[in-house]
């Protein structure tokens, strides 16, 4: 039987396949059917898909086809897929989890998980460059701002992090940068995370800071480490349960010149002095117990927050409140210039993707609760810790923090059991997971999740280790007064703005989140046509089982032997991204494109060290290059050496060639991103390649632009040792309005012992360097969405989703040829996956920026494509496969409709100042100005309703464009309280 | 401990009942929470809610708290419910169901499940009787009707019925009003689906219509049959699988001035000549296989098709093309009058609520899948059909309609079994069930869901009971032709409209169902305050266990004990609505409040009958009654004596009693709404009941205002003998924007032996009517939700909805006193759960119409409450107890705002033609306009946000006011062909 064309519309009536599934993925993933890429094909002169590959991929670089195909990754139906997903969710068995160590069981709100974490208008959102129609999405991130202001009592918090212990390798290195890198010291109390330590030691060791493990108790009892202290790290609550009183420690830590660190629990500080309180200056976390599933764990947004003092140094996005043009108040991206990949080699975090979509639950989580909410569920928490403690004390356990907790109790069981295990099977019997602390003791820390029931238990597993009867809760004395110091207890009022304390109802809720929603621009919209960000399909069979209970209820420590089904997933996963990329093996760890750049270098250094050359520490960098790359290079200790580019967007090889030479001895590795940001297949990637080896250096390729070569060629075969790759880009995780991401890195075989461990659960390779992130395998759970990917795909489904990413790049570099200029080709002619467009003719004729085009593209219901970047008079544009050809047609001719605009300016015929761009985004509350007000040399209907279909379905700007200096000016980076919010 | 307020807002400090579970729903779904209450008693001068409900409700019907208690129903956390509906739904078998008889194993895009049936944007609008906020569902709806009429080549289809049974029985009543009620005799073809012709059977007695079930090809036969004959219903494929040409019977039906009725399948007509192209009159069916889970039975949209003749005899909604004032095209409901319960006692049908939801559901899988896709689906089916054909002909079984079949095979099994349960044993032990036809005979029906290893499976199943060994593919023949006559082979084209062939990507049709939501204004925008319709939280903790496979993928038909976890939570169901009711039985199985208006009054009926009484067919309806009583009263047979109301709104006592005792010997029921629909709890209720039962009559109440009732009082209480509930009113069913809905009734003990029955699974008492619908549960799935939201919020939960809903009511009275007449209140001057304001000062003194203040509200972003019913001049407003102080306080505020705006018009500011409620609604397109064309005597400020909130938050109507005039003359009830659209 024969096979049937892309959705069979060619051939209805003609035989089909008919014992085969129907319901194939790559139908419903690639945008343009048979007959449209057949038509985009012939507009570019080709008679084939294989012709047009040729002319476009270099043919040394080309892999076979039977390397990607269904026979090497076989495609399952969207029915099958889950089928699979349900079969292996199986696998994981359903533990309740005591475990802990910053990961909880949440209890998502079912109008929270419905309709936000399930629905594509909050996760397919891009980050909100484009503050104009991203209102919805900046307003929640400063929900969480505040939120975090306000329980940790800082001046300033961020928008969100990537996990809790990068946020203390983050913190870690601001102290050090704070004290202008003269001391070098960084203290962390023993009784911090083990997950944080970890990654502290991989991040101290780029940077030369000397990390200190001990207790707090003894820091500045020693005079050299007090002399070269940069900061101290403690948690509070501390790993083991215990809350101690740091307010005179932190004194002293300031009067040494240090800075203090804490990390904490969003939950305890309801009831907890806040860090804030007494001094802390940078405060860090996990929010993910506030309606995050814990979901093997992650992905999950952290916190951070600071002082004022240190505000213009914090890492991480900041959204601020500023102004449109019009006065009307907006949200937007604070002080842009301060993120540290903008800063390239002078930056000293390259955090870029976070956990935007994670955040936002979190701040949805305490917008339903409000304060007195959050405070109740604190109370019940400690209240049943309380209660479990009398429990095993009755019993005869030792309870080693009995002197302060809030939610975690260490025990002693060594009364009761020959060792730890003893306890720890007796749990296991009831389903139940306790923290493995040593051969005496367990620990327990209980959560929102736990009710009665639960507790009984809990009760129950120690009544079993104990050989006692059955628990009960008469004659446990009721607690009276909280377990901890009652100076600790909190005083302070927190989240009294008026968003926190009126939507508590569901109704109310619901539809402050659509209301959110109904500002955003998302795939549910439009294309979002930003080059380098691979803003695809994210299709609702990869989102499915991500909200099952049997993927988003696994504790990250769980024992291996529960998670078969997490375990398989991320194996076949790992496979296939090595098929993908020709590599040996894989690690899923790092939590974005940049945190796997990050973790490269650091593997490569770990290889250049094996082999007795760990002084090499050069790094040669594109100046084309994303500003993570340099950023990771730095913060893995190299020294970042530009490589020039020709005039035609190619690498300048002389000059690569030249700085190789001439670092030869300390060269460690150069970094290359395929095709370039640029959007073109360079025909000398493997000279390049083989240069940098010939001079004992190793080939880092950054993957952001893998979705240009999956199946036709790949890093390995280019010449690269080792590549990461965005899930959220390629591998079709939804970016969530700015993350999650996932960046795992490929690696060749020789570099596979160097891969990241984990202190907690077997990770990596035999000689693997520390971890690079809090969880084992990173944000495991959204892994699932880009294992679904591919499955569904297959490997005919990839490599056409490739081919037709391609050709939908150059389709519409046809079609804006004569409009707009390419600013680089191949010498056929051809882009890659992406097209850079060159508006600075335009500066120069009529005085319009690139950002006038795009908040004009605004206004034709679209969201503008990457703008400045890599060069910053151009605009780069990646449609991706996804797109239809109508989708692109429209957008083409939303841009060609905007050059004729352009026209009416450079001739004259509108003025410089008061035009269609220049005024643009043009929102609705402008329209309904009286023709006085209005006041433009352009109708309402020129600025509203360029095209004719806009008028029949169009996204709205909500405000006007936003001033920028002001905002950076004016920074206010939390919501309106009460007296504002009544004053507006 | 002590109990938390609601919400704990007021006692965040103060000790709270740790132990218990804190996502108690009741905090969620209620509105205000405990200051806001307390603060619009106040308001009215009440010092308590006891003190209120006293005032409000006769205290002779009261009954004691502790009914209706957390003693008498438990709440669950929504933790707990989740828990618990787990545990049950893993009770229902997950076998795989051949069973086919009209339903099928639904293969739901999941992209079309997420974003529609997931998805409150559509899942919470109301029938869209707005259409200027409602484009969205009315265009989908087109949709439907368009896929109806090409499918089935007919000229016009309606928006969905509510099964295929009853749609049936429309027919057929059809069929003898066509004959102007001449001929009485229905034929109905042997092998339609028994469960329609039970229902049938129930509804051929009200009408005594003549009902004779034989072989089709035999009616003509007969010449007294002949003469009598107003119509004949055949099944096409039949039951057993047999698909018959009928075009020569259809001409000889037509000669015999009959209509053919055709019941058919929308799968199998992409294959076959659409009973259009061979005469048939109405064609209808269940549209469920396109995409609608099973879920036990329902709910389902059926669907209904006629031709050009019959058009405007038509039951059901039907949507139409239009336009708006300014010329635009607009959907709108067409032929409203001909909605038959606008006719009351004139009515042939009752159909009111209908099944948009899933109507909406299948008209997107159509267009998801197109006209090719949709072929290649039922291709698919037929050749796996064919292919089991020849495996158990192989064997040597027999397959009975080898001649001609499509999806279906009855196959004769006594060669290899004893029996056919030898057959069903096999089959059982690979999970699946077979249909079960007689002693030697199994049918086996296919679908989209079976693939290559289940096709196996089932083969499987016939080879164990022939003890043969594996089955397996090769060596069958595969199938060259159809396995129908060459001459039913379709030729013509379908579904060829530009809609259903250009969404087929994914991202594509993302986007075509978030811009049909953008459209529609939902709870999730605002308070829909539709008085009569309680239009309460559609909570997502109940929405959330719906589409599960344990509960979406079972057959109505399987065998009773494979279904323990549905059986479970129906029987827990019908217990509480009894307890709540204070009757003694329920029966589910009517799929609207007016199907159960119908089944309840059948069976008063049959109770008469039961006692030589059934003579007895006089019907009391007091003249404020919803159409629908009389309506049903009709097709029950009664004749409908009407009853007179006081000017004070009460019912006039002196007029029942007249009536009734007029008719003493022959009275038969008094249908009575309670609270009234004037919204007022009467005193006289308990009068008026034995007034009724001393004249040997029955007492219907309409539940439909039971919102107000729960735990104050109940029907039975208040002297009646049978209620109907609308589990889409009062329980928390959302609307699906007209539909699906429930219509339980609950009786007295004596009435309990009468509930209806169903031909295939036993339910109802032991002196059963026949079915009133097609499922024997009706829409099995969705009475989950009112399960959950009884459970959820238990006895106290339930009691306090219903005072709050009392309390916003009347608080919403005091509001707008001085602004608004309120038409009617109690002594002590208070409204029921809603209130009746009188707009007819306004036509004298303005011209003002009740459209004109409801289209002005819609520019405030609310949906307008119900207009002109009961009393032509008046609005109905029920804001129930989900809504806010703030969003109650909004809407008074618009409506106080709206006020102002008429009293311009009253003193002659502003023109009685051309002002801000005249020309409303304004959309967003009119804003644009520059200020010669606007050209009206207000600001474009004071047509959009003519109250500060709205520039924040405002939902736009996407059209201007519509013609209706002009769109009744000029029907036009599907998509703009692809000729129309070009010219667009
Ligand atoms: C070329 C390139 N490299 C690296 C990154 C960083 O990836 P991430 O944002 O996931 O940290 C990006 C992000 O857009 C990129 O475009
Ligand atoms: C008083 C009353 N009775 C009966 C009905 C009919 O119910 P349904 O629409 O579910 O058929 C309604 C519907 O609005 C109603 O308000
Ligand atoms: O996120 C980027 O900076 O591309």
């Amino acid at each position: 039987s024969t096979l049937l064309t892309r959705r069979g519309l060619a051939t209805a009536k003609s035989p089909i396949n008919l014992i085969d599934s129907l319901d194939t993925f790559t139908d419903r993933h690639v945008g343009p059917d048979d007959n449209e890429t057949g038509f985009m094909l012939s507009k570019l002169g080709f008679d084939s898909m294989e012709s047009f590959l040729a002319a476009t991929v270099p043919p040394q670089i080309r892999i076979a086809d039977s390397m990607i195909s269904n026979a090497s990754i076989p495609a399952l139906s969207e029915t099958e897929l889950h089928s699979r997903a349900k079969e292996l969710g199986q696998k994981n068995a359903q533990f309740k989890s005591y475990i802990g160590m910053g990961y909880h069981n949440a209890v998502v709100p079912p109008v929270i998980l419905r309709n936000v974490m399930e629905n594509p208008a909050w996760y397919t959102p891009y980050t909100p460059y484009q503050p104009e129609i991203a209102q919805g999405r900046l307003e929640s991130l400063v929900n969480f701002q505040t939120m975090i202001m306000s329980l940790t009592s800082m001046d300033i918090a961020n928008a969100s992090l990537l996990d809790e212990a990068t946020a203390a390798a983050e913190a870690m290195v601001m102290a050090y940068v704070q004290s202008n890198q003269k001391t070098k010291t960084f203290f962390v109390d023993k009784a911090v995370l083990p997950q944080t330590i970890s990654v502290l030691k991989t991040r101290a060791k780029g940077f030369g800071i000397q990390l200190v493990i001990g207790d707090a108790a003894d820091v500045l009892k020693h005079d050299a480490l007090r002399a070269d202290l940069a900061g101290v790290l403690v948690q509070y609550p501390d790993v083991n349960g215990f809350i101690t009183d740091y307010s005179d420690f932190t004194k002293q830590v300031h009067d040494a010149g240090a800075l203090v660190v804490v990390a904490t629990d969003l939950l305890a500080l309801t009831l907890l002095q806040p860090p804030g309180e007494w001094g802390a200056d940078i405060v860090l976390g996990n929010s993910a117990r506030f309606g995050v599933p814990a979901g093997y764990g992650g992905p999950h947004g952290a916190f951070f927050a600071v002082t004022e003092k240190l505000k213009r140094k914090m890492p991480g996005r900041l959204i601020g409140r500023s102004k449109d043009v019009t006065g009307n108040p907006a949200y937007r991206l604070a002080l842009q210039t301060r993120e540290q990949h903008i800063r390239r080699e002078k930056a000293t975090s390259n955090i870029c993707t976070s956990q935007a979509l994670l955040a936002n639950m979190a701040a949805m989580y305490a917008v339903y609760h409000g304060p007195a909410g959050l405070e109740r569920i604190a109370k019940k928490v400690h209240f049943l810790t309380q209660v479990l403690k009398s429990s095993v004390e009755r019993l005869g356990f030792r309870v080693v923090n009995a002197s302060s907790y809030f939610d975690t109790l260490t025990i002693d069981v060594s009364k009761h059991c020959a060792n730890a295990e003893v306890m720890h099977a007796a749990a296991a019997l009831l389903g139940i997971n306790l923290r493995r602390v040593d051969h005496n003791t367990v620990g327990v820390t209980l959560d929102e999740s736990v009710g009665q029931a639960d507790l009984l238990s809990l009760m129950r597993a120690f009544h079993i280790a104990a050989s006692h009867p059955e628990p009960d809760f008469t004659g446990l004395p009721a607690p009276k007064e909280p377990a901890f110091p009652q100076k600790l207890m909190r005083e302070s009022d927190f989240l009294q703005h008026s968003v926190f304390n009126k939507h508590h109802s569901e109704t109310e809720m619901l539809r402050y989140i659509f209301h959110l929603a109904s500002k955003d621009l998302g795939l549910v919209h439009a294309m979002i046509p930003l080059g380098s960000c691979t803003m695809k399909l994210n299709s609702t069979s990869s989102m499915i089982p991500l909200t099952w209970p049997e993927f988003g209820g696994i504790h990250p420590f769980a024992p291996t032997e529960q998670v078969e089904g997490y375990r398989h997933i991320i194996k076949e996963l790992e496979d296939d991204l090595c098929k993908i990329t020709g590599f040996h093996a894989c690690s899923v760890q790092p939590n974005s494109g940049a945190a796997g750049e990050y973790a490269g270098l650091n593997v490569i250094r770990a290889y250049h060290d094996s082999r007795g050359e760990g002084h090499r520490d050069v790094c040669l960098i594109p100046l084309s290059a994303h500003g993570t790359n340099p950023a990771s290079a730095v913060m893995a200790g190299l020294k970042v050496v530009p490589v020039k580019t020709h005039a035609d967007g190619n690498l300048d090889l002389e000059d690569l060639k030249a700085k190789a030479e001439k670092h030869k001895d300390n060269l460690a590795v150069f970094m290359i991103t395929y095709p370039s940001t640029f959007g073109v297949f360079e025909d000398g990637v493997t000279d390049a390649c083989k240069i940098i080896h010939d001079c004992g250096g190793q080939v880092y390729l950054d993957g952001a632009n893998l979705n240009a070569q999956v199946g036709l060629t790949n890093p390995a075969v280019c010449g690269g040792d080792v590549c990461h790759l965005n899930l959220h880009k390629t591998f079709a995780i939804p970016h969530g309005g700015g993350g999650p991401g996932v960046g795992p890195i490929c690696v060749a075989k020789h570099l596979a012992p160097f891969l990241p461990s984990h202190p907690l659960v077997k990770t990596g390779g035999s000689d693997a360097i520390d971890a690079v992130s809090a969880a084992p395998f990173g944000s495991a759970s959204i892994l699932l969405i880009s294992w679904a990917y591919i499955k569904m795909l297959g490997g005919n489904g990839l490599s056409e989703s490739t081919n037709v990413a391609l050709l939908n790049a150059n389709y519409m570099a046809h079609r804006l040829a004569g409009h707009y200029s390419l600013r680089f080709k191949n010498k056929n002619g051809r882009v890659a996956h992406e097209l850079l467009i060159d508006l600075a003719e335009f500066d120069k004729s009529a005085g319009l920026k690139v950002t006038d085009f795009a908040k004009r593209l605004q206004d034709f219901g679209f969201h503008p494509p990457t703008c400045s970047w890599p060069i910053s008079t151009c605009m780069l544009i990646e449609p991706t496969e996804s797109e239809t050809l109508e989708e692109i047609d429209k957008f083409c001719d939303a841009m060609i409709q905007i050059r004729k605009e352009a026209e009416d300016i450079i001739t004259g015929k509108q003025p410089k100042d008061n035009n269609l761009l220049k005024n643009a985004p043009h929102p609705l509350s402008l329209m309904i100005a009286s023709d006085k007000e209005w006041n433009r040399p352009y109708t309402r209907e020129e600025a509203a309703y360029p095209m004719p279909w806009l008028r029949e379905k169009k996204f709205w700007p909500t405000v006007s464009r936003i001033d920028d200096a002001y905002g950076d000016l004016n920074l206010i980076c939390d919501c309106p309280s009460v007296e504002e919010t009544a004053s507006l």
